[in-house]
């Protein structure tokens, strides 16, 4: 039991939450470890979103909203943290929703269906084959889905695999605290927030925007600035944080 | 299986390290997501020892060599990742060792036990009682333990144990890579560096230093000047990281 006297009660409840998530199988160990790392930066972020993330967010939709197979990556985590806020930026969106992980096991794929399924997604399913180049699994992916996508959202992502996805040819949107990080340079668009702040920002932007305002976010994408942004924002946090 | 191609390999393989550990119940589940969090302070670190953490370190083993009755608490993840520097440093220093857990139950407290005594650690264990003012169960220690010790050294320690230690007139060294931790701004003396650095450096200075050299260097000692050179260092490779 966490004292509800400790000074961060709702972090070491989060936290809890993530635990028992790995102890059920969503989550794997190493996802747990993942976590630890957003939370040190979303601290150095202030725990909020920032003005850059916010229009980051914007853009996000702007290129679901005119993507012609737009697909959303899930994996454990964003399942454990947002099963609701990702089934509910699916009905924005309308983007299919996959579920693609590095500690691949047929039951773990099932119960983070199960658990999308029961958040009201809808879930994307089915074989999936070893289509992409790469040495793990996160390789799998179902050809009539992410294989197929020219636009793929992908919450808490591992570097290489965001490589991949760019290299195929898709415009690959990430959701990374880490501004620093493999899949945030290598991403076409990265949000530094959050992942449970940062989808109901796309989801509310899906249904917002308008065609000229998506055309206008787009032609300006500048993922360099958003990322600078964000390494300046916990910078300068951190610069005055002992003051 | 890590690929080995992993651009992050080294520090994969520590990950998988300490999910063994948590598998096998060393490590707690909440242990996994702080070294995630001490991964991202570490990664601004450069992933070295600064020559302000060297010095800290320094200082920690000139007041253990002056210590009448020094103690090193150790817990799940210092077990895990460096249970032989935790031997090296004691017989350099002739402190006792002590295990003193958050998530405490009588079946990790003897795991961990038998962990540091298989790297050649002479354990100090017994019976302990609820001795310190704190709700969770970080408040067991053994009398002639931690609670008769004059200078307690906690690598990877939680935040409110050690203003408590503090309060009860006992100099703290933390180890720490979050210069910004409760724990690191309430300790006497935190060094902000990678606990498998830190010990060996402090082992080494418990048996070079002279008792001059230790006596200037407490002399010397400003806390809050080791966390603001840490912080800096930090901030000045996050405002060139994208350069």
């Amino acid at each position: 039991m966490i004292p509800k006297d400790h000074p961060r009660y709702k972090s070491l409840v989060t936290r809890e939450h993530l635990a028992g998530s790995a102890r059920s199988g969503i989550v794997s160990w190493e996802g747990l470890i993942s976590h630890g790392r957003g939370e040190a930066f979303d601290y150095l972020l202030g725990e909020k979103t920032s003005e850059s993330a916010c229009r980051a967010a914007k853009t996000a939709a702007a290129l679901l909203r005119t993507a012609r197979h737009p697909v959303i990556s899930v994996n454990g985590n964003t399942a454990a943290l947002a099963a609701k806020e990702i089934a509910l930026l699916q009905k924005a969106s309308g983007a299919l929703v996959e579920v693609n992980l590095f500690h691949r096991t047929p039951e773990r794929v099932d119960q983070i269906e199960v658990l999308l399924r029961a958040a009201g997604a809808d879930v994307f399913s089915g074989t999936a084959e070893r289509l992409l180049p790469l040495s793990h699994d996160r390789a799998f992916c179902r050809r009539e889905g992410m294989y197929a996508a020219d636009v793929v959202l992908v919450p808490l992502e591992d570097g290489d695999r965001c490589g991949v996805l760019v290299a195929l040819g898709k415009k690959v949107i990430a959701i990374d605290l880490n501004p620093l990080s493999r899949t945030a340079k290598t991403a076409t668009l990265t949000i530094v927030d959050e992942v449970t702040r940062a989808l109901p920002l796309i989801a509310e932007a899906c249904v917002s925007l308008t065609d000229e305002e998506s055309r206008d976010l787009i032609v300006t994408l500048d993922n360099h600035t958003f990322l600078k942004e964000a390494q300046d924002e916990m910078a300068a946090r951190l610069c005055h944080a002992l003051d």
